[in-house]
């Protein structure tokens, strides 16, 4: 679990979209961000206060987290200077980054004199269990694809955010490294040992009060040949009471697979229940997620009153429309 | 690729099932065993002769193979000296018990000085890719079942046998230490990191011939929850064009999980093609295999007459009757 509040971490990212998993951070977690610390030529700004590491430190700062990525995904070496200063003034750091925070010895030399942690997040940091399947009270809820990469954890997380709005007790489980970094805890499931990765996810998501919810992040698709023993496990292991089904309607071929289409809705419904039934026999599909980004408003307002009335359940952009018609259709 | 011929150890195994790896080897690649060794107390015997390190290196003996676990599943510090003096006499040392050989100091240290190595077969040797699901020339048939432990290896490596005898291309191809073993090489894949659960396989059962088929291993089950996402990582990775189902038909719960009954054979069947579809559209379920270790002969040969009629498929046991039915099944 990562110490709040955050210094957001931007580096000299030279547009907005390479501090996406900042810009996260401050949308779904906005409580948690102290402000951010930006490099000469950083080209984004998430509208929060410019610290320096001192300021930060002053103002109660836990953690810096890293919030951008350059070219090849890893850490740079111009920010190196402030990743240490960061650490000797008292703050842990947090990375997805592909190169590990942990390997960078002078950042290391620095963690140890101050005391401070540094957290690899694409790297699991507990001993999972196998998993055994057994019925775990609270209720869950996941998001499956038609594709990797159409929108599910954003689907998860506009449903935690209507469900507390609407006082209902719920949780989003972060499966992935920026989801880990959003929340601050989760498994980064595709990097767990093949044996664990039921366990891990019945680690994450145990037993809870009969009337809270589990938002499970989903990850990969049944229906894409390199990652869907992935989303097996995590059918398996998260025992989803309701899923929703997530699709990006543009789409032509699976994500980084151009010999592989993508599956109906239909078949990814039919594929995902007759799976989930083996752990949960009551498990249902309560809604559609459909991301239209790529879409007009009149176009998205089209496809999305098609889609709903082929499959005969709410459909919606939570991006546009927000998830109140998806939480509502969960039925509780 | 272990080096072959093996000197097999049988350690102080107390029983013959504690041996029951170096029986496979022996039972599978008689050609690649020269010989036992037996510690004092020794209850397990293969009827190979037997030599001390110093008689079978002098027969050529590269790899000492540790094909006996005790209670844990661990190297016996009983072990150590003969493991050791194989290591120094100049044997490859190979092993798939839990702890490595290669956390055993006095053991490195032999085997640096001598320049022979120490195989862990549970590690994953390789840097796997990740999956493209791109179709591969040649062949494969993979062994799925309504549970684990149910004969999908052996039924893999005696339809492996049976079209050897018969003059075809066929490989097993092996997934599991006890298959690894057995082989000499194979992807371990219950070890392997999630996301490239699928690239190992495609990586282990590479394009070949086009009358070249694989036998791969299969693992787990699809209605095991603990491992299926291994199991659907097998079906994508491994794309095969033929699938045997194989069950055990005393079995009263999956291994492990008391709580969860078996699938019927028309269950797995179902789930295994709509999965395995995604990958190769033309694939078959060609045969079953049936475990009748725990009938007697009349009860066996009435369960398979009753398998095969309901399921309109060869129904066998290859341990009591051989897989040549299977392999005619296959059509080639």
């Amino acid at each position: 679990m990562l110490k709040t509040p955050y210094l957001l971490f931007l580096g000299d990212a030279p547009d907005p979209l390479a501090a996406k998993v900042a810009q996260g951070i401050k949308d779904w977690r906005p409580e948690h961000c102290l402000g951010q610390l930006r490099l000469e030529g950083c080209k984004a700004d998430l509208g929060l206060p410019d610290f320096s590491v001192a300021e930060a430190r002053a103002r109660g700062a836990q953690t810096l987290v890293v919030g951008a990525a350059n070219r090849g995904g890893v850490i740079s070496q111009k920010w190196l200077a402030t990743l240490v200063e960061a650490a000797e003034a008292g703050m842990d750091i947090a990375s997805g980054l592909h190169n590990r925070l942990t390997s960078l010895p002078d950042l290391v030399a620095a963690a140890k004199r101050s005391g401070t942690e540094l957290f690899d997040v694409r790297v699991p940091q507990h001993d999972y269990p196998i998993g055994d399947g057994k019925r775990r009270a609270g209720k869950r809820c996941l998001a499956v694809g038609t594709d990797c990469s159409v929108g599910k954890m954003y689907t998860a997380l506009a449903m935690e955010k209507a469900m507390r709005e609407a006082g209902m007790k719920a949780t989003f489980r972060a499966t992935g490294q920026t989801g880990i970094l959003i929340t601050g805890s989760g498994v980064p499931l595709d990097a767990v040992v093949a044996d664990f990765m039921a366990g891990s996810i019945e680690w994450l998501s145990p037993e809870n009060e009969p009337d809270h919810w589990d938002l499970i992040e989903g990850q990969g698709s049944l229906f894409h040949p390199s990652f869907s023993g992935v989303t097996l496990a995590l059918i398996h292991g998260g025992q989803p009471d309701a899923l929703v089904l997530c699709h990006e309607p543009t789409r032509t071929h699976m994500r980084g697979l151009p010999h592989y289409g993508l599956p109906s809705l239909e078949e990814l419904r039919e594929l995902t229940l007759a799976t989930a039934r083996i752990v949960n026999p009551d498990v249902k599909v309560t809604g559609i997620s459909v991301n239209t980004a790529a879409l007009g408003e009149d176009e998205a307002v089209q496809c999305l009153r098609e889609v709903e009335a082929r499959m005969r359940l709410p459909a919606v952009d939570p991006f546009r429309q927000g998830a109140a018609r998806l939480v509502e259709a969960l039925n509780v």
